[in-house]
C-alpha cells in the first residue's frame, strides 16, 4: 500500500511542515547545517526527553550531567583525540578534489566484494593500496593523487585576547569526557556505589570532510551519552544488559523491529581497548546507518585521565574494601540520527480508497510534536474551544486549529503526527464531552472533558 | 535570623551536593567554566521547562525553535556583530596587564558619582579621558598605557580543511539572530498571524576578557530568548506585556519581590535601533547583575537581514491587506543567571533553636532537582519505599534514601531543597498511607498513596 520512502520526500516534508529548515538559508546556508522548526524542536524536545526518563528519572542507578563544551585542552590529550581523532586526506592533482582516502579505498574493496577493513591503516599503507589498485579520481578519472595527510576532525578556537598555542581550545567533539573529568565530583557529591552511570545531553562538534545524508552527518550535533561503570569482570554482563536496553527504549518508542539491527563488531574492528562493541543500525532511505554504539572500553578513559592529570581515579568498594578503576559500559547515541530514524519510520503515504490517500507521520504520542489538536467544528464554538485549549495545555502540547473544514484540519494533523484530535461540537455544549479522532486507524470515540487529561496520560506513557 | 550571604558559600554548597563542579577541574580548570553535577542538571533543565511552558506551551501566540549555533558569517555581518561587538582593551606598557579601557572608566567615574554613560565611546575619546585625568594602572600605578583597540567577542573557527578568511566562520554570540533569518520559513510553515511569537533556548558564545562572578558571567552560556513580532504602533504596548509577563514568571516561581528591580534604560542609554529597554536585576552578593533585559526593537533586525539577504521580510497583514515589517520585541534572559538568581534567592541559614541550624533551599517545588525524597524508616522497609519510588519516579525525579537517620535525611534534603520527604513506616503496611514531612515548614503530615500523585501535581504547579 505505501509507496516508497525517499529522503527528498522526507526532506521537503520537513521543510513545509515546520520540522527542519536548511541553516542559515537567507544567505544560502552553510554547508549541511540545519535548524529544527516548531515541529522539529518539539520532536527533538521529546526525544530527549524519553531518553532522560528512561535512562536518568527512572533508573535507579543513573545520574545526569551536564558539562561544559568548552574544556581544558589537556582532556583531548588524555583522550586520544588530539593525536588521532583524524581523517585521511588527499587531493587529486589534477582536478584538485579533495578526497577521504579511507573512503576511496572502502569502494574499491566494496566493489571487490572484499570485507577487510580499512580503519587503522597507516596512509603509507592507504597509499601504496591506491598505487598497487591503480586506483583513479572519482571525479576526473586521473591517477595522480597526492601525499596522505592526516587532518584532525576537531574545531578549534582561542580563549581570551592572543591567539597562539596557549590559548588554543576545542569544542568538544563529544560529550563522554565531560563524564570522565567529573568521575569523582559526581561519585562523591551524590554518593553514589558502583555499579552507577552517569548520564549526559549536549551538542559536540566534529569537523567532517563530507557531512551529508540530511541531519544524519552533521559538523554540529548533540548526543545523548551515558558512561556506567561497573566491576571490571562484570563488565560483559553490564554490556549486554544496556545493548538490551537500548534497544528496548527504541521498540517502545514505536520503531519498527524490522527498521533497525544489531551489528556487532568482529575482533578486527575492536578497538585496542574495547572488550566488545555492538552498534544499533537503522535503515535510512541511503542504506543502514548507525544510531547507536555500545561499548564496553574498560578502564581505558579513567586510566588515560589519571596518567595524564595525576589524579587518582580508584574506586574504594565499601562493601568488600577492594579498590579498583571502575570498567565502564557506554551506549551513545546521536539525538539528530535518532529523531530522523524515527521520522523516517513514521512517514507513511496510505491509500484510503481508490480516489483518496493521505501522509500520516505515525509517531508515538510521547514523541508527537502536538500531544492533541483541539478542533471548534465552527468558529461559534470557539470559546468553549479555547476553554479547553488553556486547560489542557497547562500539561501538554497541544494544537488550536479553527481554519477550514474538519477533515482537512484532520490530515494537517495525520501529516505532522498528532495522535488525536478533540473536536468540540454543538453536543460538547450539553453533554460536555468531545469527539476523539485517532491518527492511525482513523476511528473517532466520544469522550467526557474532564477524562481527557487521564486519556492522554495513558497515551503517552511508553 | 537568616545569616549572611555570600558567594564563597554559595559557590562551596553548589560544589559539595553536585550543582555546579569547576569544569575541566581535574586538569585545573579552564577560566571560569563549569560543569553541572546530578543536581545542577536537573535545577537547570526545570529553569528550561519552566520558561518553555509558558513562554511556548500555555501561550498560544507563540511557537518554538531550535537553530544551529554555526550560522553563515554574513549573519554577523548583518546583525553588527562583525563591525560593532567588540570590547576595548589596552595595556599597562609597564606591568603588561590587560584592562578593559571603559571599565577602568567606570571605575573613576564612579568615585566621582558621577552617572555618564562609557556606552559607545570611541577610543579615542576614552584615550583622552584617561590621559585628562591621569587615570593610574589598577594593578601597578602606572600612568603608561598602549592605545586602546577594539577586541571582537565572537568565537571564531574554521569549517573545513583550509584555515581562510573563507573558511572562517563564527560561535553565535547570542540565539537572537537564529531566529530573526527563520523568521519567514517559521511563519509560512505554522501558519501564524501578528502577532507571534518566536522562542529558543540554547548555547551562546561571547570571549569575554573578563568572565567572573561564579555563573554569572561565562564565555560559555545558554539563552532563552523570545523574538515577538508585532504591528509597528503595537510594539510599547506589548513591550510592557512582555515586562509584565517576565517579572511575574520569576515571582510565580518564588523569587522574592525585593530580591528584583526594574531598570528602565534612559534615552542616552538607548541603542539607536530601541523604542524602549528595561531590565529586570536580581540582587546578588556582589551587588545587583542583569537577568533579563526585554528590547523593542523595532524592524532594526529584520530590516538588516533584508539589507543584507536580498530577502523579502514584509508581512502581509490578511485581515487589511497592509504589508509591513514586523516590529519585535525581544526579552532575553540567561539560563545559568536566572538558575544561580534562583539559588541564591533559596539560600538560607536557619536557626530552628539555640543549639540547632539547618541549611535549606526554599526552592520552589518546580525548581527542585527532586520533587520528592522516599524514605524507608527501617531497611526493613525498602521493598514497600522501592515500589513507591518506581511508581512516583514514572513521573518525577525521585530520590530514594535509606542511609542514615530520618533526622539526617531530612536534613540533606533541606540543604538540595527537596519539597516532600515521604516516610515509608510500619504502619504504612497496615494503612496504605505514608508521612510527608514539608521542608520549609518541617510539618508533617498523612497522605495517602494513591493520592500522592496528585497531591505532588499540585504543589509543582506554578
Amino acid at each position: 500500500m505505501s509507496q516508497e520512502k525517499s529522503m527528498e520526500k522526507i526532506v521537503a516534508m520537513a521543510k513545509n511542515r515546520g520540522f527542519v529548515f536548511p541553516g542559515s538559508e537567507v544567505y544560502g546556508g552553510l554547508a549541511n547545517t540545519w535548524d529544527y522548526g516548531p515541529l522539529g524542536v518539539e520532536l527533538k524536545n521529546n526525544v530527549k526527553k524519553a531518553w532522560w526518563k528512561k535512562f536518568i528519572q527512572q533508573n535507579p542507578h543513573n545520574v545526569g550531567l551536564d558539562a561544559a563544551i568548552l574544556m581544558n585542552p589537556k582532556t583531548w590529550e588524555a583522550s586520544g583525540h588530539v593525536g588521532g581523532f583524524s581523517d585521511p586526506l588527499m587531493d587529486c592533482k589534477e582536478c584538485k578534489s579533495r578526497f577521504r582516502a579511507d573512503k576511496i579505498i572502502e569502494d574499491v574493496l566494496q566493489k571487490k566484494a572484499d570485507e577487510t577493513p580499512v580503519d587503522g591503516w597507516a596512509p603509507e599503507k592507504m597509499k601504496s593500496f591506491i598505487e598497487e589498485n591503480q586506483v583513479s579520481c572519482p571525479e576526473c578519472g586521473a591517477k595522480n593523487f597526492t601525499d596522505i595527510r592526516e587532518f584532525n576532525l576537531m574545531f578549534k578556537t582561542f580563549q581570551g585576547v592572543t591567539e597562539n598555542s596557549s590559548t588554543q581550545i576545542y569544542l568538544r567533539p563529544e560529550t563522554a569526557q565531560g563524564i570522565f573529568v567529573n568521575f569523582k565530583n559526581v561519585q562523591r557529591s551524590s554518593r553514589k556505589k558502583i555499579p552507577f552511570g552517569i548520564g549526559q545531553v549536549g551538542k559536540a562538534f566534529r569537523n567532517e570532510i563530507t557531512p551529508g545524508n540530511f541531519t544524519f552527518r552533521t559538523r554540529e550535533f548533540e548526543q545523548m551519552e551515558l558512561e556506567f561503570f561497573c566491576k571490571p569482570g562484570t563488565d560483559i554482563e553490564w554490556f549486554h544488559y544496556w545493548s538490551d536496553f537500548c534497544k528496548n527504549w527504541l521498540l517502545n518508542l514505536g520503531l519498527k523491529e524490522e527498521s533497525i539491527r544489531m551489528r556487532e563488531h568482529g575482533q578486527d574492528e575492536l578497538s585496542h581497548y574495547s572488550n566488545a562493541t555492538t552498534d544499533i543500525e537503522f535503515r535510512f532511505p541511503f542504506g543502514w546507518g548507525e544510531l547507536w554504539g555500545i561499548a564496553d572500553r574498560t578502564d581505558f578513559d579513567l586510566k588515560q585521565h589519571r596518567d595524564h592529570s595525576g589524579t587518582d581515579f580508584n574506586y574504594l568498594d565499601p562493601a568488600t574494601n577492594e579498590k579498583y578503576i571502575p570498567y565502564c559500559i557506554e551506549p551513545s547515541v546521536g539525538v539528530d540520527r535518532v529523531a530522523l530514524a524515527f521520522l523516517v519510520d513514521a512517514y507513511e503515504e496510505e491509500a484510503i480508497s481508490e480516489k483518496d490517500s493521505r501522509v500520516v507521520l505515525r509517531l508515538h504520542p510521547a514523541l508527537s510534536p502536538f500531544k492533541a489538536a483541539v478542533l471548534p467544528l465552527t468558529k461559534k464554538l470557539s470559546e468553549e474551544a479555547e476553554k479547553l485549549f488553556s486547560e489542557l495545555s497547562k500539561e501538554y502540547m497541544i494544537d488550536y486549529d479553527e481554519a477550514g473544514s474538519i477533515g482537512k484540519r484532520y490530515r494537517r494533523h495525520d501529516e505532522i503526527g498528532t495522535p488525536f484530535c478533540i473536536t468540540v461540537d454543538f453536543d460538547t455544549l450539553e453533554d460536555k464531552a468531545v469527539t476523539i479522532r485517532h491518527r492511525d486507524s482513523m476511528d473517532q470515540e466520544r469522550v467526557s472533558i474532564d477524562k481527557l487529561k487521564t486519556y492522554l496520560a495513558e497515551k503517552l506513557d511508553f
